[in-house]
Parts: C-alpha cells; sequence; structure tokens
C-alpha cells in the first residue's frame, strides 16, 4: 500500500490548510518521500477514530500508523535514517520552537485569520467550526478578526526571535532548513492557504526566510492554493 | 594563567547576577571546568575594551580570549569536545530559545525587577545604571516596577512554552540539561540575585525544573547570593 497522509481540507480537496500538516508534508518531502493525500474534513471523526486517532495528520507507513505529527517526524527520522536528517540532534531540543509555534504563533494567526476559513468550508464542517471557535473565543469569528490590519505591527513584533534568529542565518536549522523550520512554516502555510493577508512585510527577514521556505522541494509549499495576495 | 571569567557584579563581589554571566559560568561546569571569578562593573569599560570587549561575560581561557556569552559556548564545546557536550546538536539550532530568552523573558524580567539593581550598586555604577535604563524605559525605575505583583500572572503566562515543554521532559536539553537550559536559567538567576520577588509558583512545573536546576554541579547556582525569598 502506498504511504498515505491524512490532511485537512475544506471543499476544495487540493487546499490543504492545517497548521500541522504542513509540518508533516514538509517533513516527508525532507526525506524524499511521497505520501498519497488522503483529504479528511473537520466532522469526519469517525474516519479517524477507526485509525486510533482523534486529529490529522495522520501517516499510514507500511505497517505503522502514527496519528500526530512530532510523532510522524520521529518515525520518519527513525525509519529513513540514511535520508536527510529531520532533527540536526536530540529531538528534545527542538519541542521549545513547536511549543512556542503552538501556543504563542498560532493564537495570534488565529485572530487574524480564523473568519477566512468558514467559506472554505462545507455546510456541516462550517457549523461545527463556527460553534467550536466561537466557544473559543467567546465571540463571533467575523469579530475576533475586525480590525487585523491595524494588529499586524503587534503581530510581527511577538515575531522578534524569528526574526533575529533568520537574520543571522538562512534557516531555523542553519545553513539547511530542518524540523524546526517546518515546525514554523505550518502556521504560515495555514495563514497563506486560508486568508488574503499579507502577515509579512516584503524586507523582513522572516519574509526572505518564507520565500526560500516556499521554493523548497520543488515549490512544493509555494505550489499549493493560496490566498494571500 | 588560570581560566577567567569576567562577571557582573555590584558592591558585593559575590553577588553575580548579569543572565549572560551565568549562561557561561553553568557551561563552564557542564564541561567540569572551572574559572576564576574576575569582578567586573558597570561603568569599567575600558578594563574590557583592554580586552576588546564591550560587555560581560569574557572568557580568558590559555590563548583565547571570547567576549560574548555564545562565542564562550561554541569555545568550550570546541576545545573540549571529550566533556559532555553542551549542545546535543547543531548549535545553530539552540538560537531561536538565546533569541526568545533575550527577546521575550528578559524584557519581561526587567519590567519585574530593575529598580532592585540599583540599590547593589555602588555610587557611579547605580547613577549609570539609572540613567541608561530610565532612558530604555522612559520613566523611573521605580515607576517600571510598580504593581509587579499584580503583573505575575501576565508574566507566568509568558513562559507557557518553557512550561509545556517541562511537563514532558526533565530539562529543554531532554533528560540531561544542555545549553539551553542555562540559556533560560540565566533570566531566572538574574532575578534570584537581585530581587525578592517570587516570580513561579511552587507546583510549576518551571519551579520544578528551576529547582534541578539549582542544585546541578553540587548546588553552584543554588548557593549563589540570592534575594528572592
Amino acid at each position: 500500500m502506498a504511504r498515505q497522509l491524512y490532511e485537512l481540507v475544506g471543499t476544495d480537496p487540493a487546499r490543504r490548510f492545517s497548521p500541522f500538516c504542513w509540518r508533516s508534508r514538509m517533513a516527508l518531502a525532507h526525506k524524499g518521500l511521497d505520501a498519497d493525500v488522503i483529504p479528511w474534513r473537520f466532522t469526519e471523526n469517525s474516519r479517524l477514530a477507526a485509525l486510533g486517532g482523534k486529529t490529522v495528520p495522520i501517516l499510514l507507513d507500511g505497517e505503522a500508523t502514527l496519528t500526530d505529527s512530532w510523532d510522524i517526524a520521529l518515525h520518519l527520522e527513525r525509519s529513513y535514517p540514511t535520508a536527510p536528517a529531520l532533527f540536526q540532534g536530540l529531538p528534545e531540543t527542538y519541542r521549545f520552537i513547536g511549543a512556542w509555534a503552538d501556543m504563542v504563533l498560532h493564537p495570534a494567526l488565529a485572530k487574524l485569520i480564523v473568519s477566512d476559513i468558514v467559506p472554505l468550508l462545507g455546510p456541516s464542517d462550517a457549523a461545527y467550526f463556527i460553534e467550536s471557535r466561537e466557544k473559543r473565543f467567546g465571540m463571533p469569528l467575523a469579530q475576533v478578526t475586525a480590525g487585523r490590519e491595524a494588529r499586524l505591527p503587534e503581530f510581527r513584533a511577538l515575531l522578534a526571535p524569528l526574526r533575529r534568529v533568520l537574520g543571522t542565518q538562512p534557516f531555523l536549522g542553519g545553513a539547511t532548513p530542518d524540523y524546526a523550520d517546518y515546525t514554523v512554516l505550518g502556521g504560515f502555510m495555514w495563514a497563506r492557504s486560508v486568508s488574503p493577508l499579507r502577515l509579512l512585510e516584503a524586507g523582513d527577514d522572516l519574509h526572505a526566510w518564507r520565500e526560500r521556505m516556499l521554493d523548497l522541494f520543488g515549490g512544493l509549499a509555494r505550489g499549493a492554493p493560496a490566498l494571500e495576495a
């Protein structure tokens, strides 16, 4: 059986917008591996439960089923040791940037783009998404993202630690990209896939880094359906 | 000549409170190396200029002079390769947590403790410190730290990414501490050395981590002069 990666989509199965799925998709490409896209939508919980998972990405690779992006990365590193290393050292030392992406970058992005996701979803997914996210934010989603252009400077300031690193080296991984880069790129791919908002200014070292990331692996990320102008 | 580490002090040469000096002091201990403390005070610029540096720490190690904590860490790793590794992988991948500590943790700490530093300094150092920091903050230092107890929850929330990692593994370096841990500990040692403010609550995974860090190397950090209750 071909390798399969379950990835979140809306009505368009080509527009894969989960930040966590992007981590795994880039990790596969880093290892030189392909995987069939298995489109998955928000309300299809039973399909994941049948695999022992609750969220995407899920990777089926031979006998192995991995139900979380971190486990997928560890699995790829262990199972394909002769392919380029995802972790240029102990994987444990990559947890901090993952936690920062999950707990700082993603919530900040959500406040800028969450309402853009709704029109990309079919009716039942949209209903689920609106209800669950309005509960999380405690307000209508249009209100969450209201005035977002004015909040972009604050968002960009939050990225200062990334910007400092990427002002001194081309990738978070140093001279070459590694799983730290894919971890952070996931958030930017999420936004790029669903929102027209221009998050980064040209001239920002972080913008230049994202351009380099979009070009990797024959433009894998750049070729994905995007709404960002 | 014995190895020498220039470290920031105030009137008491035993109270070494620079977060960057603590990174180097812990890195030396990690490598099993000793270094004489060379006390340095804020207004003694000419002593550093003579060594080609502008700030502490500065390490003199045989023929080598290193004028920055990052260069010191790289030097120790390169020069003492058989001692335990400070970087469990590419040093470049440790830059993000360093940037986060410098740009998020330290500024947040400064807003809680900066006024506590003044009484620890002699007259000319205090005058320099007050003037330069009031210029940086745009207000009297007592005003910077005013109402700080009420701001502790906000400070602790900022530490969420650290807390998540340290809820799953004992050290930022994984099973054992490494330069990521010393990088973050520096900020906490700065605060502990100068301020009575209780930054972390007992029961916080981050508090437990700091306790483990204080115990390392025969209690090197725990034995340092502290004001935190």
